[in-house]
């Protein structure tokens, strides 16, 4: 049976083992970014993107929008905007026209050049889940708090897959660390633990301040070449509905002050935060993406920025969040057709509700990752390792959502679909004909190495071989996959300079008491 | 834990008991068949699949196909094509004209006419798993081979889940019964456990001819009546590479000249029936396909025909077969390219590797099922139910895969997608603004019931929730579930003097032997 109470047969892994380390390291595809092959979903017609996208303006022009920052509202009365108190409200012409400076596409380039990503166009990278409280801990079947270490073996996982392609928030929340200095620490490991492009919160201006300190400080870079290209992102949440909160604004207006890249991402629950509607919470969701998005691009032109969307419903019986359903994916779809219309990168999630890495998970994981693959999406958010609706991370989901993205990768290399002479074949199906197989034949040798998917977790062996093993789940499988992976993950190199610089600056400002945490 | 050792405790049930009961019956959609809105997702370029058109006629023509049948080459010879030995050569013009009076979308009623199918254009239908010859059983964790018993609680499965459109072959293979009679009970039991489509195996004249009296006295048809619109189907694989066995061709000719439908299937697994290419098993797949469509257009010019996809690869390391990978994903897109291409209706499979209902096992089927969705398909044969490549039918994997599919309907509601003012609800989120809620507004308040998916055994209930009722993994409460449908479904309604003259067949043709089991 699949007992979760012998980790010590576990370890021991036997063929499972074996098949295990095959897959590890050398197993996995090579770093890549995926070129989205597939024309998008569109469930929109063109009137009901029309529609949307009046309907969005009507929002910020008559209904108008609260910024719980000051130094927004000034800016917004600079530009000749209506300000009532915190509401601002926005002439069509002014949004419309700030949102065309935003670029449709721009890269991201982390302390290792050869990991910088492109977001826009086709391109579609991966990252890894982002800010759970808490842990699947497998061994012992517990949900317990995040910590320091846990939140490193995510970032071990996160460096060691080829196809997480980036570093959203704290994969999980480090909560043993005071949260005066918890940045200090966590972006470091960041920094030191993998060499991708990472994300900063917005929780304050001496947290923002300082990791972009860090990131231009472990990339040897000097002030002029951090700014002239992003090296970093944040990504900020509206208060849905209709409100930016003051740090969220404050740290994007200190990151596009420096030119680097900010997400805007709504989290608009149909039927909660937002019209029960799939159109209106989308409608409601673009209002509240553009006006910010809006402000940036009026403080710095041209500044890199992508819409995000995380629109989904609740289950309207208790009200409690789902993810990965139909509406979450027909949202994500639609999404995708107005950042398109905007000419905006579009960010979305992989997502589930369940709370254990079981069959429930994986369906609506696939579902959601599956969503962002038809809806365009260039930066795909807790794309793995995201449990109970984003307040669990499990290292174990983390693997198996790691195979689903991989299958993606492979879905969209352009070979898989060649059709040309080679591919048809038809010289090795006369060779065949009506007998034999073709195991043995040279076009099978010649290319039956690279020829197909390889698994990491999967188990592909028949039922009897699979029993003789252990019976072993797919989450045992992963578990045991965890533990071989963090036994030989190597850390990336990073120059001495750099990490010593890295070293001073975080000593320093954990002298100074790092930031406050009075807001 | 997820302790599959205590059924009783299972039973107990607790609130997932309660959730399990609110989700069967009544809480599930209503019976509809599902229109597929979206676009298909087109791996090939139109040269490639005049590519792949091209390389089938050529297969056809220059290297030739075997069929296995002296009518169905008495009827090529008759045709004017070259026959030597068993080996058929098709003139393209013959063939493209042939496959060209086959209809581009056609109907199947059953004894039930409110359960009659389309097959064809935009129309989604989704069948059970079919004739794996084990059973997971999973109150005791063990494979066991299928059994009249155990076909009649998946037949009874397939009735009560209105997602499941058609019956294919016997869900589980009954091998309890005697292969002369088990046609006669199986058949028997399909027709009376449930009112749905029913398919027909080709295995020799007798079951064929049995199975199609028996449909026709089920419906109580006359012979008229039967033979004016498809009642029924049989589905045939070739013997890839390039050979068409002897009982398959016969049992189509046999329902071609009644007027029933008939899908034909090559299982043509790249690397080892097929070339390792994509491209190349498909085309292989499309020639072999090809070949008996025109032979029954021949024969009776118009009958319904269905192409089917199977096209998979195999793990290279040790033969295996592997299903729900990208390249079956991409495999089923460009067949139904081809599909379309040819104006025939697509069938196509949900299917996955993995042994038992866990994680693996969903992300595998999931791949399988929207790959059906993207590709058009039109029967989506294997959808519910299916383990370890088809070798083993599960209850809970039926009840899993249920789920997915009715996320599937509910993803293709019009409504769903809507965007018009109603939807859109600008007055709404300006009765809301930026404070407050949407629980409480009209808008919500007139649609919050029917507005989202309600599932059947995914649980949304938070992590304490979730643990404090017993921490059931999808599996554990698919199992429970199971029960409680099979406590409660009800057989459907037939006509006494249809249920006798069915049990009189039986038994006549019972006294006769049923048929030879010696080919």
């Amino acid at each position: 049976m699949d007992d979760q109470r012998e980790p010590r047969r576990r370890r021991a892994g036997g063929r499972a083992g074996t098949a295990a380390k095959r897959g590890t390291g050398r197993g996995q595809p090579p770093w890549r970014l995926v070129e989205n092959l597939d024309r998008p979903t569109e469930p929109l017609t063109p009137e009901g993107v029309q529609a949307i996208h009046e309907g969005a303006l009507h929002i910020l022009s008559e209904i108008g929008i609260d910024f719980l920052n000051d130094e927004a509202l000034a800016l917004f009365r600079q530009a000749g905007q209506s300000v009532e108190g915190q509401t601002v409200r926005l002439d069509a012409d002014f949004v419309t026209e700030m949102v065309a400076k935003a670029p449709s596409a721009f890269t991201i380039t982390p302390r290792n050049p050869d990991r910088e990503i492109r977001v826009g166009g086709t391109s579609l990278a991966f990252g890894n889940v982002s800010s759970p409280p808490s842990y699947w801990d497998h061994a012992t079947w517990r949900k317990i708090p995040g910590s320091r270490a846990l939140c490193a073996d995510l970032l071990k996982l996160s460096q060691h897959f080829n196809c997480i392609h980036f570093i959203g928030g704290y994969p999980v929340e480090p909560v043993d660390l005071h949260p005066s200095l918890r940045h200090l620490d966590a972006i470091s490991d960041k920094l030191v633990l993998t060499d991708k492009v990472i994300h900063a919160y917005s929780l304050g201006p001496e947290r923002v301040e300082d990791a972009m300190e860090m990131v231009r400080l472990a990339g040897g870079l000097s002030e002029a070449e951090f700014e002239a290209t992003p090296h970093m992102f944040t990504n900020i949440n509206s208060t849905s509905p209709l409100k930016h909160d003051w740090p969220m604004i404050d740290g994007c207006l200190r990151l596009a002050r420096r030119n680097q890249a900010i997400v805007v991402t709504p989290f608009t629950l149909a039927g909660a935060m937002a019209p029960v509607t799939i159109a209106g919470a989308v409608t409601l969701s673009v209002a509240e993406a553009l006006s910010a998005i809006a402000l940036f691009q009026y403080v710095r032109p041209g500044v890199a920025c992508a819409m995000g969307t995380f629109t989904s419903n609740v289950d309207m019986k208790s009200g409690a969040p789902a993810f990965g359903t139909p509406e979450y994916m027909r949202a994500t779809q639609m999404a995708g057709q107005m950042a398109r219309f905007y000419g905006l990168p579009l960010r979305s999630s992989g997502s589930c509700t369940a709370n254990v890495p079981d069959g429930q998970a994986m369906w609506e994981t696939s579902n959601a990752l599956w969503a962002a693959v038809q809806s365009g999406t260039n930066l795909v958010y807790h794309a793995a390792g995201w449990l109970e609706g984003g307040l669990v991370a499990s290292p174990e989901k983390f693997v198996m959502d790691c195979e689903v993205i991989q299958m993606i990768q492979r879905y969209m290399e352009p070979a898989l679909v060649a059709a040309g002479p080679e591919e048809i074949a038809l010289d090795a199906i006369a060779e065949v004909g009506s007998t034999g197989h073709y195991f043995g034949v040279s076009h099978t040798r010649a290319r039956y190495e690279t020829a197909f998917y390889q698994p990491i977790v999967s188990d592909w062996r028949n039922f009897e071989a699979w029993a003789a093993d252990g019976m072993h789940w797919t989450a045992s499988r992963a578990h045991l996959r965890v533990q071989e992976i963090l036994a030989e993950v190597p850390a990336p190199l990073i120059e001495d300079s750099a990490r010593g610089a890295l070293e001073d600056f975080v000593e320093r400002r954990r002298a100074e008491g790092g930031a406050p945490t009075d807001f």
